[in-house]
């Protein structure tokens, strides 16, 4: 699927003079809305569009708003074609607008306009850690939107035109309790919450049409994330996660991204690296309650920093286990 | 004593044909064992066993297990053979398991479900810092028990079938309080006491025979775990630790690991390297105090991360010295 | 800049068979203070020093030790002569000192002590960073300082002779309340504060004493310093910063570093550069309420972390980036 990214986007370049330019930047723009699951595919970008549109107008403004001003800063500051072209450059802009939105709330102006610095601001991100993790042929997953979203979101309470409320959030974490045992209903919703929750929406059908993008752009991705978000629920039932964060998929998100890039995105599909992706959905999972706990205490939040750290640890340990193949 | 390890490897190795392959496993397990405090040393890994069951059969078993299924995972993923036959691929898994059953309660069926579930995890993890920090020729140190012991306990609360309690431990640090000065009697506890923590136990004669242990595989690195407990005892009463803490060992457990590693173990011994040791054990005393705080305000523990980071920092700092030498 | 400091270093160490070593020695502390502001000139340093003492007497005299300190340390230790004579090696002892004596009472015996131990220390740290770094050509910046003085204010409430208080400062971030419009007073003291701030000190002369000493070194820098200082005065009113943080030149000091940074000292000076300086500045001021609020939580401080993180990233970022050129 790697290569499906340089191939595809090959194959675009090929054809870049019979376009015009707007053409082609709505396709990388396009693309960068699907790379926030890995797929460097404009149909897929489509869906995902169509998706936050779906969930809110608003959200589906703030997504393409993210992802063209990520990558036209990336095209003005010159960063290389190839990576503008298979949308690299666009699924963290995204990421932040969409993001800053539900978490700043989406109908002020100044979540508008620190949308725009926060997509802008995230593509020197991306090239800073682009060139200290490309030392060991790892990519940047989305640290860079991580990094942005952590940041504004716990200095927002310290500005008083960002933060429309008279409370911080932060506090001790605290002790699961209530119900964990999960019912049919609980299951299925956080079966597609899972793939959701990775753009922030908790709606099943809005889940349903992440997945149904997922499978449009590649059948062995699609199979992948249903693998990774069964795990996640599997393991935060067995582990005694409460009913309800598990059926709005906020503890499977990070694990349908982990077991997608541990199993055909960045390493070689075979019988050991479907298991390498189960173990790692498996931490992801433990992992998304304990940055969780771990960020509550300054008012931040989980975001993606699951997925960000387990998936860069479980590609960087690749060389030593000759068992894996990286793509 | 970095040679020692791979020679001792080597001339097993070399005997290698001659053994069944479960002696082979358990001399690695317990050379695992033995590498928690960097000695490449079968008979020292007994001692250890031998210690960790006198403080509680249970402990005993959770650091057999822990590092018979790191080494194992290791061996099963095909790492290099010669980091599985030095040890250290297990050290880490010991620790992961012991801390597990200390820190979540070594009866309940859920920890030793997780403590093989995290030794098998640390291998992954072990690898990912490795192929990083080999980019320095760095070693990993216990960073990876440290990372995944982290992780675990501070998401625990969260889980209702692995936290067995009706509150989380997040508080904010407090100030010191009490009694300052130190009778004989805290002196040598803490002495023997600073030995035993570094896997997690306060009791003078288990300290007693982790301290044998080291000294019957290297006198040097024994000495040299001693003037960093004596180091550790002196910088923690000379600032004013409160006189409990530092004669169970608290304070001290992570001086005696970087007296260890910069002199002897990873640096040539000279009289710079001792010097070295000392400023190492004295930094790594303030920061124990340091990451117990920081850690507390979200659940976690200071582990040994003093010792991690105290270390990293003072052998990768050693290419800039001319006058210390790597191993 | 970056030039003209093994320039100028290069053009002293020429006549050092002239100098004695006392005269030269002193002119390495006095350019290792300039050196916390970039410059690698004993005339800035004379600047500098005398602002400390005209700040208070104490001061003074924390700054020279600190510097002295840290720069004898790393000639002891061996470092590259090219660093130390140009400074490098004093500026963190500097701020660690300083920052000990605003943050642990310069009264102290105690503080006396750590501060020398601090700086001491320090030298280890930078080499460390240096080492570490170099893989991608990135400096160091003031992050030694930042490590040793995290480290120390965090740890000190737990020894009852470092810490002469009976509370802890941890606290939840709160939200901003109060005042935000700005008063041309609040104006200008945060103009000259943003520079005073970088070494703890609020009063606008002294401010006013650094920014000359910048200018006798460098137009150019001087020329940044206010640039920095007036974005990060314009970002704090634009995102509603509290009026008195921002008088106190608590938001801008950040900015001001990263401004001179990223235009002149790091990346070459063109209109790009003057963009990214910009952009950066107003980074740091939103990174520096969220250090803030993040450090608060543990009894930790910003610092200069913010110039850190925020000079890391744009630095690290430049060979993404055709238009901009490293120095």
């Amino acid at each position: 699927m790697a290569t499906q990214r340089t191939d595809e986007a090959g194959g675009n370049r090929a054809g870049a003079a019979a376009k015009s330019a707007p053409i082609h930047f709505i396709v990388e723009v396009l693309r960068g809305q699907a790379q926030v699951d890995f797929m460097p595919s404009a149909l897929c970008g489509v869906f995902f569009a169509v998706a936050l549109f779906v969930s809110g107008w608003r959200y589906g403004f703030y997504g393409l708003l993210g992802t063209a001003l990520a990558t036209g800063t990336a095209i003005v500051l010159g960063v290389n074609r190839d990576r503008v072209a298979a949308g690299l450059e666009g699924f963290n802009g995204c990421l932040v607008a969409v993001g800053f939105a539900v978490f700043l709330g989406a109908d002020h102006a100044s979540t508008w306009l620190l949308a725009a610095a926060g997509a802008i601001t995230v593509t020197v991100v991306t090239a800073a850690l682009d060139q200290v993790l490309s030392t060991w042929n790892i990519p940047t997953f989305t640290a860079p939107f991580c990094i942005i979203a952590t940041v504004v979101i716990v200095a927002a309470p310290g500005f008083r035109r960002i933060w429309h409320s008279d409370k911080n959030l932060s506090a001790f974490p605290g002790v699961a309790t209530g119900r964990t045992a999960l019912t049919w209903h609980d299951i299925w919703h956080a079966f597609l919450g899972n793939v959701g929750q990775i753009f922030f929406m908790p709606q099943w059908y809005v889940g349903l049409l992440f997945l149904l993008g997922i499978f449009a752009a590649s059948r062995l991705a699609g199979a992948m994330a249903c693998l990774g978000s069964a795990v996640g629920i599997l393991v935060a039932w067995t582990l005694g996660s409460p009913a309800d964060s598990v059926a709005q998929g906020l503890m499977g998100y990070n694990s349908v991204l982990v077991a997608m890039a541990l199993c055909g995105v960045f390493i070689k599909v075979n019988g050991w690296s479907v298991a390498y992706a189960v173990l790692g959905a498996a931490v992801a999972t433990v992992l998304t309650t304990g940055m969780g706990n771990f960020t509550s205490t300054f008012g931040g939040h989980a975001f993606t920093w699951p997925f960000v750290l387990t998936a860069l640890a479980f590609v960087a340990a690749v060389p030593s286990f000759p068992r894996l193949r990286r793509t």
